[in-house]
C-alpha cells in the first residue's frame, strides 16, 4: 500500500451501496462508483466521486479496494469474473463482499481470488440505509489480518461497528445468515400479531403503540409495522430480499443438518406474500397473505 | 369511595404480584398480601404489609379493591368463586384481574362479578419482575370508566404505563393474548438462532453480540439469550407459562379461525421442551429441543 490517498470502488448503488459510497467520499477517499443505473451514477458524481461507470474495469488498476454491495453470490461472481474484473486489478488489491451470501459462496470466491493474489474479507453489513448514509454501518466479517488492514480505511469511513468473526472465511456469512433468520422472523411474527389484532377487532396503533413500550418488542418489529400502521408499502426493503435471504438460510440449515422450525415458516410465508404478488412492495407486505381483515391503507 | 386510605388486597405473590404489593405499600396504600406460601407471606409482612393470610376472606369487607396476579383463569375463578370471595366483597369493590387468560374467561369473571355488584378491569400485564417490584408494569386494560376511577390508587402505585383498550371487557386480555404471540415467537426464534450458531462453530457470546448490535435484535432475543449464553437455566419466567400463554394464543386464534403459522410453531417448541423435561426451567432452555450441540454452562 501507498502513503497516498486510498482508492476504493464500490459496486452496486442501492440503498446500502450508495450510503457507503457517499460516506468514502466524505472521508476523504478517492472514491469510484459502478452500478448498471445512470441515475445512480449520477448521483454519485455529484456528491463527489472520482469516477463512475457502469463498467469497473475502467477504473481497475487504480484500486486499492473494492466493496462489493450488490444482492447476490450470482451478482458478486458476475461482477469479478464473468465480466473478468479479476484480470485487471493488481495483485494486493482488497475486496470487500458485503451481500448477503451463502458461506460456501464466500469460500468458492476467496479461493478465485486467492488465485490472483486478491484479498477478501467476508464483510455482510446491517443497519439499513440510513445508517449506511451517516458512515454507520454493522459490518460482521472474517478474514486474514492483513486484508482487514488494507481495508481499514473503507471499515472506518462506513462502519460505526467491525465485529471480527475469525480469520475463517465463511463465518463472516454465517453469522449474518444466522442475523437475517431472526430478522426475517420477527417480521413475519410482527405481521401475524397485527393481522390477529386487526381479526380481533384491536385498534392497529393501539396494539403498536402497546408491543414498542412492552417485552415483545423487536427491532424490526417498531421498523416494520409503522409502515402497517400507515398503510405504506413503498418498498424501503423488498419482499422479495427476504425470499432470497431466508432461502439461504434453508439451504443452510439443509446443509448443517439443522431442524428449522421458525425460519422455515416465515420462509413460506413471504414466499406466499411474493406468489401472491407482492414480492416487490416493502417486507412489511407479508401481512397481506393473511385474508378477511381490513388493514390502514395510506 | 371514601377520602380515607385505600385498601387493597394483592392476591398471588408470585414474581409479579410480590412487586405490585410492595408498590402499594411504597405507596401509603393499606395493603394485604394472599398466597399459600408462607414464606412469600412473612416477606410481605415485614415489607409493612397491614395483614397477610393464606385466606382473602378474613380481609375481604375492609377492602376497596383486589389485585389478581395468579397464574391462570382457573386460579382466578377458584379464589373468587369456589373460595366464595365475592361473598365476603361489599359492593362496589373493584376487581383488577390481572392474569393472563382468554378474552372469553374474562367476558365469564366478569359476568359472575357484576351478579355481586363488583366492578371488574380486565388488566393484563408486562414487565417483568424488576419492573414489578420499581411499581414500573406495563398494564394493557379494559373497564368501565367507573372500574378505572376506583382502582386508580393501585395503578398509580403499580404501573408507570396503563394503555386503555376500551371500555368492553375482553379487549385487555387479547392484546396481551397477542402480545404474548410475539414474546413467545421471539424467545423460541432467539433459541432457533444461537443454536444453529453453535452448529455452524460460531461463539455464541459474539453471536449474541453481533445480534444486539444490529437489526435482528428483539427485547425478548437480548433478556432471554443472555441466560443462554451463562448456562444459567433457573427460572426467572418457566417454559411451562409459555406452554399456557401460547396455548392460550392457539386457542383464541382457533376461535377467531384466523390462521396462526409462527405461534402455533413456537408452542410446539415449548411443548417440546417441557415433554424433554425442561418444564420447570427458565423459558430460554426452549433452547434444550435442539440436539448434537454444545451449550454454554455456568
Amino acid at each position: 500500500m501507498n502513503e497516498q490517498t486510498h482508492s476504493v470502488a464500490v459496486i452496486g448503488l442501492g440503498s446500502m451501496g450508495m450510503g457507503a459510497a457517499r460516506s468514502c467520499i466524505r472521508a476523504g477517499l478517492r472514491t469510484y462508483g459502478i452500478d448498471i443505473s445512470p441515475d445512480s451514477l449520477q448521483a454519485l458524481s455529484e456528491a463527489g466521486a472520482a469516477g463512475v461507470s457502469r463498467n469497473c474495469q475502467d477504473f481497475a488498476e487504480r484500486l486499492d479496494s473494492i466493496v462489493l454491495l450488490v444482492v447476490n453470490a450470482a451478482q458478486v461472481k458476475q461482477v469479478l469474473f464473468e465480466n473478468e474484473l479479476i484480470d485487471h486489478l493488481r495483485p494486493g488489491t482488497a475486496v470487500m463482499v458485503s451481500a448477503t451470501i451463502a458461506a460456501q459462496d464466500a469460500r468458492e470466491i476467496e479461493s478465485r481470488l486467492a488465485d490472483k493474489d486478491l484479498l477478501m474479507i467476508d464483510a455482510p453489513v446491517s443497519g439499513g440505509a440510513a445508517k449506511a448514509d451517516q458512515g454507520e454501518m454493522t459490518v460482521m466479517a472474517s478474514g486474514s489480518d492483513l486484508a482487514f488492514k488494507r481495508l481499514q480505511p473503507v471499515l472506518e469511513a462506513t462502519a460505526i461497528k467491525v465485529f471480527r468473526i475469525g480469520k475463517e472465511i465463511g463465518l463472516g456469512s454465517m453469522v449474518k445468515i444466522i442475523h437475517q433468520l431472526l430478522a426475517g422472523v420477527h417480521i413475519a411474527a410482527g405481521a401475524e400479531a397485527m393481522a390477529m389484532a386487526a381479526k380481533a377487532g384491536i385498534p392497529l396503533d393501539l396494539m403498536y403503540e402497546v408491543v414498542t413500550n412492552a417485552a415483545g418488542n423487536s427491532w424490526m418489529f417498531e421498523n416494520r409495522m409503522q409502515h402497517v400502521v400507515e398503510g405504506d408499502y413503498s418498498p424501503k426493503s423488498m419482499v422479495d430480499i427476504f425470499v432470497k435471504d431466508l432461502g439461504i438460510v434453508t439451504d443452510t440449515a439443509q446443509s448443517l443438518k439443522f431442524p428449522l422450525y421458525l425460519g422455515s415458516t416465515a420462509y413460506q410465508m413471504f414466499t406466499s406474500a411474493s406468489n401472491d404478488g407482492h414480492g416487490g412492495e416493502d417486507d412489511s407486505a407479508v401481512i397481506k397473505i393473511f385474508k378477511g381483515i381490513s388493514l390502514p391503507e395510506k
